[in-house]
């Protein structure tokens, strides 16, 4: 029953030897969900373990090289490998021309359907409902169009209470159903609640990811109460001036966000290459939200 | 004196943990040149402590993702280093429509020039001459337009025999033209040859890089003799079939190449994921041509 997110690269637009530009797999039960794909996100899945045709769904927040310049060579490698079912891309409108026009150049016809939604809205908007998640985007405030995206899961399948299997003799094949909250009707008639046959259902998973962004308050209301958020954090507060000419957002606001919108837990990353050693930026963060991590490459985080 | 390769990726189409895809640089006393450039360039160059700012040359043999998917992200990267000197690109006509429309997608407006010079010939054609080397573009045969690069170094700079600087009480100041083949004129007015003062000068070098193409006996005038040939050995011959199917070379066709074009040494690469130990395939090429050596990436050859 995961809710697991994988740090695939937590870097900005200039790579380093440890941080791989911007790259997340959200995996959601049985479903993964790709969240931007900076240049090296195929072998990041790799070294994940993690295999690319398990996914069908990709999201792109915007434009600038380090969130989609390893899309192309994804979807290529696809190909190579016979993929034969759809890949859907949710991205900005003219990221489907970039791919046609590589496509085109390299004279490839794809093994796969590729589908592309561009992204256009500018308040929250359901872009993908599946069996495990629905996806919203949500309009960030970059130098570009730029959209976040909040994955909230569906209703989590029950747990059964054993000795009520035992006692109704229960089929193993009744078992999902009750589960996702069916009623059982015994041999001899007799309808048991399901309530009487489970345990409440778990509450429903949360994740927000806001990537690239200046400080902006209009984003709270779209990741209110989340149980996990990914922000950038560029910068250190002591370059707020930096931070603010490029549109991105300082520790110190990120967590102000996570505070504001009552997050459970805030994740920070899109660190400046010129970050080492980026403790004072968590340390900066936790003096605003204590329940902060730093992403780094490889991370799992799993919301239980 | 370098004249030295660095193979930032060896591998094909689908990376590998171990294998970027293809991209090299070739240093030439101080210049530097890449040769393609796969995704994970910019990193490669970093692990490997090339400057991407020395490098005002890339060359980029075709439009198959595996050999340009790392360009964009070099560019993004230069601008945000504020280059301020052109870059010049050798490419298939397509790529300045690929990487014009990703400069508009994400509303970038570079800090240095971009120059773009089309590849079109269909057979040696001179397309740069630096103080340093001459480089040759020279058609490949495979699935779409490619081409392979040919170095050669000039003239190299003859060494000064020391006793006769002193004989002629010479200037440090004359050296540089004598050591470059200008006779010196002493105090006195008497002409000294410039062969009395220096040792003859060393044979310049040169290198080929060809990659992708299936096996091509064309290929060997453009390649004849050069000092060391990159020849791209994507399958073993057992899959002989595969290689021609898909317009690539297998290593014992590699080192027929080399045999036939009497190079000096080979180097093979761009081998298949399939190949976790290349050595089958170097065993292979070196049971046609001994002085062959495997490409790994990182490797540096340093050619004498």
């Amino acid at each position: 029953m995961s809710f697991k997110l994988t740090i695939l690269g937590c870097g900005s637009a200039t790579p380093t030897i440890d941080r791989n530009p911007t790259a997340q797999a959200l995996q959601v039960l049985e479903r993964f969900f790709l969240i931007d794909c900076g240049e090296g996100t195929q072998l990041q899945l790799r070294r994940n373990k993690i295999r690319p045709r398990m996914m069908d769904h990709i999201f792109i927040s915007h434009l600038h090289g380090d969130h989609y310049l390893g899309l192309f060579g994804l979807i290529s490698s696809l190909h190579l490998y016979s993929r034969n079912k759809p890949l859907h891309i949710f991205c900005p409108p003219k990221l489907q021309e970039i791919i046609e026009l590589q496509l085109k150049a390299s004279d490839t016809r794809l093994t796969y359907e590729l589908f592309f939604y561009s992204l256009r809205e500018n308040n929250e908007n359901l872009i993908l409902e599946t069996n495990e998640a629905k996806v919203y985007s949500f309009p960030m405030n970059h130098r570009i169009p730029c959209w976040g995206f909040k994955f909230v899961e569906k209703l989590r399948p029950k747990s059964m209470r054993g000795e009520k299997i035992r006692e109704y003799n229960i089929p193993f094949t009744k078992v999902d159903e009750i589960r996702n909250g069916s009623d059982f009707i015994t041999e001899d008639g007799k309808t048991i609640l399901n309530n009487e046959l489970t345990f409440p259902a778990k509450e429903t998973r949360t994740y927000a990811f806001c990537s690239d962004t200046i400080y902006d308050e209009k984003i709270i209301p779209y990741v209110k109460g989340v149980d996990l958020l990914y922000h950038e954090a560029t910068f250190a507060h002591e370059l707020l001036d930096k931070a603010t000419n490029r549109y991105h957002t300082t520790a110190l606001q990120a967590a102000t966000i996570a505070l504001k919108a009552e997050v459970n837990k805030l994740i920070i990353g899109h660190y400046s290459s010129r970050y080492g050693d980026i403790s004072p930026l968590l340390n900066e963060a936790r003096s605003i939200f204590e329940n902060t991590i730093a992403a780094n490459d490889n991370l799992v985080i799993e919301i239980i």
